[in-house]
């Protein structure tokens, strides 16, 4: 047999599934290039998947019913609910590729204490602050540490006002050789906050700047050096955080609500979502968009500025103090992007300020469901629009709460103890210091202590 | 047709499947009267189920078949953790009685560091901190408060050392009515923990004592008011605890590891842990016990203690500072239960000392798994034994992490800046100001700084 016939036929690989493209050119770039803005015009990129190939040709029904049977799958990736949508996150990533913990998987949390307060039919909290590092970057770290493995970066960075920094620190801590490197507003993120990089052993650098100013120091310190960038910019990460919206979808059976409510800093996360459903009813998985509404603290407001002038002009503020630290952005990086899919829902923007961000936290906490001030935020925003009926009482709406109450207990007592200045706590439960004698303890049952 | 051929004919109720039992004397009571002591001998009192009616007759195969069927449910009470091996936790109490978050599902990580630190063949850590509250007190909670709810109680309460409070108040706020007093001593619960009651609008005392005088006054106050008391002394919790030993046989394929290692405070979760193990040796899911090595804080060492001499006599001691504050116990309340469930399956007590602690802490923190100081005295005992040969190479070891290292954010600050008195961190990572300049980080990343 001579040579040539020895050999197996020359098969043309596929083409990829997925590509970089430009928000505003369109112009495309291959995946696999570490970009994070176009070549041509410096816009922002994002994932465009072959939706129709990567969902191998299946139905809406058939994907659904693909989704529904990894429910509780026991192995990796698909016991992971972002990997459980594997072919609509990145379908080119090998499942062996993949860095996971797993993550997702949160619960969805009806809240009769919300409806009662605001008078609507439904009202749920997406908590995830449930996820391992307790906030909702652990979905789009594990598409973009798998990635900067991928693509052998030796190391990954990020500026961070504090989810972040905690999220990529511990995934990258699961990559045998992998650096990574976190930026911090020094002073600006809570104790518990800074604790996760430090305990993952990860260089954690604080600079006497906000966040704006440590993503502007590192954006420059990677044209000089090989740092793989995984703040928002990184166009890999919104592909695992689009993964909320389909989490929440398939808990609700694939009826989409009515509203999704979601805290906005960097506004990375309400474009995640959005694209996340844009894309479902592409595919004909959902028949509607949910409307969206993206909340920002006062303090940091400039897409609620810019929504109330049609989106005339790109606003940009200095972001000022705010409980709600995780949003504290004056120019968030993903503004185009949000701006895109909240008119595309036909949905808006709102501003609240700290004693709405804070009475709200103290609502939900309440009913025992443990919130971040940022996801309060959201809340707040919520009650606002429904006071003024642009949500309605019949209306269907999920709040996404991106963080756990626990990152953030200082300011959580400090509302409870009346110590925040400007802010006159409406739901106070104050901590109580008695003698160690019955009596006392006695005494306080009398009075009916406590908020409940 | 008489009015007493119309009737149905009258079926005697089926007897009920649990009671309570003591555990010295064996007096039965009823399951349903609220004690936590037995009325003859004063001992502590467990639930005892009639196993075989429980589990209505079912072979081992079916009822792996059945647990396994409930994996991934999307319905309460089968999503939970707990509630999905209802039959084996509280069997008489109706699914539309439960109070659940839903709790469990937590990760069981495969710790590649500890594998090559101790070179042991499979250690594994089911991390409990990744529960709705952030501990493992919630799959008792989510027992005692339904528990609760349907004996009708008013007010339920407990002293802690900080999880135990967190997880009864954010419950019981999920319960219309149902007043919440939690008692804390002052000033020896973490910032986080403190923050956790106070939000969900219990009424939270802190008292200048200790935990065990703490739960001393508590004990003085529930035999004068009618208090539903919810410490480790309730036996319906240890029944929704001991699910923590059903879920991880379960994710190992009822594949029982060698060693199971807990950290020991109250000595409530090593018992449940024993207690749901030798159920399912009774029911022939699995067909032998992991060995049980409880691990305390030298500081607070009781049972350590009564191993070296064979348990000849129970020991109590001053409990002493240690950064394992949720195990600062030196009176533990479930002490003879302990004993019987370590010696049944062979195995022991150990003490770690401060350091040994927070290095292990460091260790598993540096691999993207975030653990508290108590679930860090688990891996101190672990790494222990190991080295002293007690633990084989060839072992399969699981060791349960009881809360989040989220809980216990100065602590872990304070190890990596060498802050601790008394303690040389072996594993420090300092966070490292600089001035806000591209040049000041480029030096960190040339210099090699972090620790990994």
């Amino acid at each position: 047999m001579s040579r040539r016939a020895a050999r197996a036929p020359r098969r043309r690989p596929a083409p990829p599934l997925s590509r970089l493209c430009c928000i505003a050119c369109g112009r495309g770039h291959p995946l696999l290039e570490i970009r994070y803005a176009c070549e041509a015009c410096g816009d922002l990129l994002e994932v465009q998947h072959d939706l129709e190939r990567a969902a191998s040709g299946r139905s809406a029904a058939a994907l659904k019913a693909l989704f529904q049977s990894r429910v509780g799958a026991t192995s990796l990736p698909h016991q992971s609910g972002v990997w459980r949508y594997h072919e609509l996150i990145l379908p080119d990533l090998p499942p062996e590729r993949i860095v996971t913990k797993p993550e997702g998987n949160t619960n969805l949390y009806r809240s009769r204490s919300l409806e009662r307060a605001s008078g609507t039919a439904a009202v749920l909290i997406k908590h995830e602050g449930e996820n391992p590092t307790l906030s909702f970057k652990d979905r789009g770290m594990t598409a973009g540490v798998s990635f900067a493995r991928l693509v052998g970066a030796e190391t990954v960075a990020c500026a961070s006002t504090g989810d972040t920094s905690a999220s990529m620190a511990a995934y990258a801590a699961q990559v045998e050789g992998l650096r990574a490197l976190v930026v911090l507003p020094a002073g600006k993120v809570s104790l518990e906050q800074l604790s996760q990089p430090v305990a993952s052993g990860c260089l954690t650098v604080c600079l006497p700047t906000d966040f704006d100013g440590c993503l502007r120091l590192l954006r420059e310190v990677c044209r000089t050096r090989p740092l793989y960038l995984l703040n928002s910019v990184n166009p890999i990460r919104i592909e695992g955080q689009k993964s909320i919206a389909f989490e929440v979808l398939q808990q609700l059976g694939w009826e989409p609500p009515d509203w999704m409510v979601v805290p906005v800093g960097n506004a990375g996360n309400i474009s995640a979502i959005g694209k996340g459903l844009i894309e479902l009813r592409a595919l004909g998985v959902i028949d509607r968009l949910p409307r969206l509404l993206g909340v920002q603290a006062a303090a940091a407001a400039p897409l609620a500025a810019a929504s109330r002038d049609g989106y005339a002009s790109r606003v940009r503020v200095r972001a000022g103090e705010t409980a709600a630290a995780a949003i504290r952005i004056g120019d968030p990086v993903s503004y185009d992007k949000a701006v895109r899919v909240v008119r595309e829902s036909h949905g808006g923007f709102e501003a609240v300020d700290e004693e709405e961000i804070l009475d709200a936290k103290a609502l939900v906490d309440q009913s025992g469901v443990y919130i971040c001030p940022n996801s309060a935020a959201a809340v707040a925003g919520f009650l606002k629009w429904r006071a003024r009926g642009e949500i309605a009482a019949r209306d269907r709406v999920v709040i996404v709460a991106t963080a756990h109450g626990c990152k953030y207990s200082q300011v959580t007592i400090d509302y409870h103890s009346d110590r925040l200045p400007g802010v006159r706590p409406r739901r106070a439960n104050r901590i109580i210091e008695v003698a160690a004698e019955a009596r006392a303890i006695e005494r306080l049952l009398e009075e009916g202590s406590g908020t409940r």
